[in-house]
């Protein structure tokens, strides 16, 4: 894993053309967890002025794909198959979050990782998700 | 459930400011069932040039919210806890897709709504999607 | 796939000396669909006196996992990786009960099934459940 | 809450004449987290002679319902909405695992928790599973 890639890697995440979370700022990157903060802005609120739930799940699947992708020895993506996302807490507008995404298992052909989003101001849990990756084919 | 004022929502709820995803085409706006046409545009994919995880996770959020409004007699959307998706296929760039969700049950406190993603041109299922929602109290 | 050993496989299922569930009789069992009926007995229900959350999980397993070998042209029960569930009204002990698995998708190495368990009495919906499962290679 | 009879509660949960899993020790039980220790026996594997999946939603369901009694100041046991479950890695027969579940949040009516089963040997992680339960009114 090449740690700088990485961190470059998330941060243009942020700011391609297709779906995107805008605003990620890489906190941790080692190898199976990265941490990242983003700002809950304007962008990635529901009509309640909270994060919103697909926000969300969206935060899971990227932080979590890269933190995968640190732990795979041939940095593979993969291709989610399932994807889990339980709400606990709002995370309103302006307040900063952030998604700590852990990789449980990696192996030939599966990943599986857990993400936790906190509230960064009281430290309260707001959102915990879990997804599993097919990773096809090392390559040749 | 006002149809129209649904059918207006959806749309606009296309085009707002918060976190969203553009083009919604409401297709059915019935008492608990909800369907929507909407474009893999260059805004909605991955890495991979198909829709994107999170655009899915957001389309079973949108939709099956606008489902359950529209099942529920105080049209309430809830507040989510639980939301789960698996995906089985993916959805090219400039394929068109249905998102079609099916409210499962609806009571005083929760609502319960399952979604499919299907590929128009082929009609193969992509995504299958299920939200738990907490309705909170009825307006008094 | 041989129907008559698949039906004779679901009731042997169900006497086992393993984890399992008594009293399974087949209903339907047909290339991607499954069908079984299973009385609430003394052995299936909590304290309350209703189907047990982690019976209903059982079936959902086990019903899939045969929804999906009647799928796969291998028969492959493979090996599970997510399973969700989410309950939407109780069983109560004595009442019989549906267990209704479509395989979503079999490919060459997933299969994705959903299941829904009905009050055979009103056919409320009670439980709807979905699983994914790594098929390993097939036997050569 | 009275850790003793929460104690108590949890081994004769395992001798009951409804769905349960035999064999449960309980390790530690303290507000808000609840560790169970269980031998994989015959009673509990698959015809692959590992836990079976059932057993361990069971596992998930049972151990998790008892923290959330233990972190709810009215020991509601609650009714369950949603549970998922993801496999890791095998338990096989003969095994220890250790089922660890901490409540994520309890609240005025919704409580969610998540466990994890290990494997005693080796502590490598074997199942992670998620549940949301709806608590219903406190005791007047």
């Amino acid at each position: 894993m090449d740690v700088d890639k990485m961190r470059a890697g998330l941060s243009e995440r942020s700011e391609h053309d297709g779906w995107h979370v805008p605003g990620l700022e890489p906190v941790t990157v080692e190898p199976g967890r990265v941490v990242v903060r983003v700002e809950v802005s304007d962008a990635l609120v529901n009509v309640a002025q909270t994060l919103h739930g697909g926000a969300a799940a969206t935060l899971v699947d990227v932080v979590g794909t890269f933190a995968i992708m640190t732990a795979d020895r041939h940095s593979r993506p993969g291709v989610s198959t399932d994807l889990n996302v339980t709400w606990l807490a709002p995370a309103p507008l302006g307040e900063f979050v952030l998604v700590d995404a852990t990789v449980l298992k990696t192996g030939r052909s599966m990943a599986f990782v857990t993400a936790d989003i906190r509230r960064e101001s009281d430290g309260v849990l707001s959102v915990q998700g879990r997804m599993t990756k097919a990773l096809g084919p090392p390559p040749s």
